[in-house]
């Protein structure tokens, strides 16, 4: 059976056959170069809007559409951010610590002060600790611990003076700061000074800082400390992040003088490590286990 | 000359005429047929990785790339507005205001106020009106004026009295609260009121945030007013706001009772306005008559 179509099929009728075969093979010569340009459409490009480039089927994004939609919702986000960037500068506060007191703390004029933290370092660099002013409803707003204390009519509050221990001034000065300006500028040893006095003094957001911070700064060789301190501090990024951590160097952990000492200090520590080792362990060879059965 | 290819010359070689014949006829419809889906790709689509539909390339959005770093960005974005928000929370008070007080505005217990503002209406309502506690810390950090009023043991400080003329208490409470939580709840007499108090005492942001909410309120049945209250007030945003609202509708002002009473009680303001329009005017007819010229 020959198969021609249409018009084609009349005219082929009245040649020989030989003739028929040039035609056709001249025909299917064209139809192959044909088919080769036509092949490259299938690998047809987009210009992308956003980088100018072209890209192929499978290098496609989104349509016009929902690229000015993004578009505007990137606007919108930003436009939120600028006034949300206005709000804390409004809110935020020249803190009292950047006024000159004398040793009293009490202000010389501006400020409006009502009372003073003080270090109590137990004389560990000899010496009164320079107290740090601030207002009463400032560390009441930002701590519920201040908040009871103060509101309660206790020696703090009659006297006026609240007294910090084992806090560096400097720490004291960064804290109290920070309930003014919701900033910090610390190092890991202040993040960890601020995180102590944050979980004694239920300061939330200062909290959360400090934790972000030394999750920030999170190694393998701080990560047996840290996840000490974030067990002693309560500190559950901190924590979660130094454990996975730990856990993905588990062959090279034992070797370690931290590791040594964590299990003569704190066994318990060590004991809870090494569950989450093997939970994780069993969770990883479940599926081995079930593709090797099956 | 005939024109094959390859293996399949070959092979063509062994077949008779007939048989070559049905074999190009067979492989001619194949590639004809081919041919005909490879076209179609020519209005090839690809489909958007968000909506999930088919685009054309007139409709072509954005490459994968492009894709995935924006959507990397609008995460980044909104990170950024929650830490933001968590910011605003921390930095916000609870307002004195919502404290319970006796009349001498002095709070009991909670607060730690130092000062009240009395809303002096002149009698307008009669009777004294209620004092609203504050500190005076936040006072002076939100407005200059507040400070300057404060820090310098005026009246006022001394006093620990100030006094705020030709404002509602209901106004008055929305100013402090506003010193403490950057929000107010308001409609547009609220908005002016507060507008006014803002431009007086120096609150940029609580300007910002009246201007804004009076501009989404514009409308032609306000534009006339709105302008004279923003001119009134140095509210530039909002002064431009309705103005290009007027200028929008001119056929229609002189027709309005507000431009008869602006052009006896304001002409200045009439006239800026018409100078507005006059200026619009020409800057929209000098392309026009450059293109009639050329």
């Amino acid at each position: 059976m020959i198969s021609v179509r249409g018009k084609e099929a009349k005219r082929f009728g009245e040649l020989s056959l030989a003739q028929q075969m040039q035609r056709l093979c001249a025909r299917q010569d064209h139809l192959l170069e044909e088919g080769e340009s036509e092949t490259d459409s299938v690998t047809e490009t987009m210009r992308c809007i956003s980088c100018k480039e072209e890209y192929v089927t499978s290098d496609a994004g989104t349509c016009k559409e929902c690229y000015e939609e993004a578009s505007e919702t990137e606007e919108e986000l930003k436009r939120e951010i600028e006034d949300l960037k206005a709000k804390v500068n409004f809110l935020r506060f020249w803190s009292p610590t950047d006024h000159r007191h004398d040793l009293s703390g009490r202000s010389h004029g501006p400020g409006f002060t009502d009372v003073v933290l003080v270090a109590a370092e137990d004389g560990l660099f000899g010496g009164p600790s320079m107290p740090v002013p601030a207002h009463k409803a400032i560390l009441a707003n930002r701590s519920p611990v201040f908040k009871a204390m103060l509101e309660n009519e206790m020696e703090e509050s009659r006297s006026g003076t609240i007294k910090i221990s084992d806090v560096s001034y400097d720490a004291l000065r960064a804290f109290v700061n920070y309930f003014y300006s919701a900033e910090a500028c610390v190092d890991e040893q202040m993040a960890c000074e601020l995180l102590v006095l944050a979980e004694k003094y239920q300061v939330k957001h200062l909290k959360a800082y400090c934790e972000k911070f030394l999750v920030s700064k999170l190694n393998w060789d701080n990560s047996i400390i840290n996840y000490a301190f974030a067990h002693q501090h309560n500190a559950k990024l901190l924590l979660e992040a130094s454990l996975s951590l730990i856990m993905d160097n588990m062959d090279k952990l034992r070797k370690r003088q931290e590791y040594a000492e964590l299990v003569e200090k704190h066994p318990s520590l060590v004991v809870e490590i090494l569950e989450a080792c093997l939970a994780k362990q069993e969770n990883t060879a479940a599926p081995k286990d079930a593709s090797a059965k099956s």
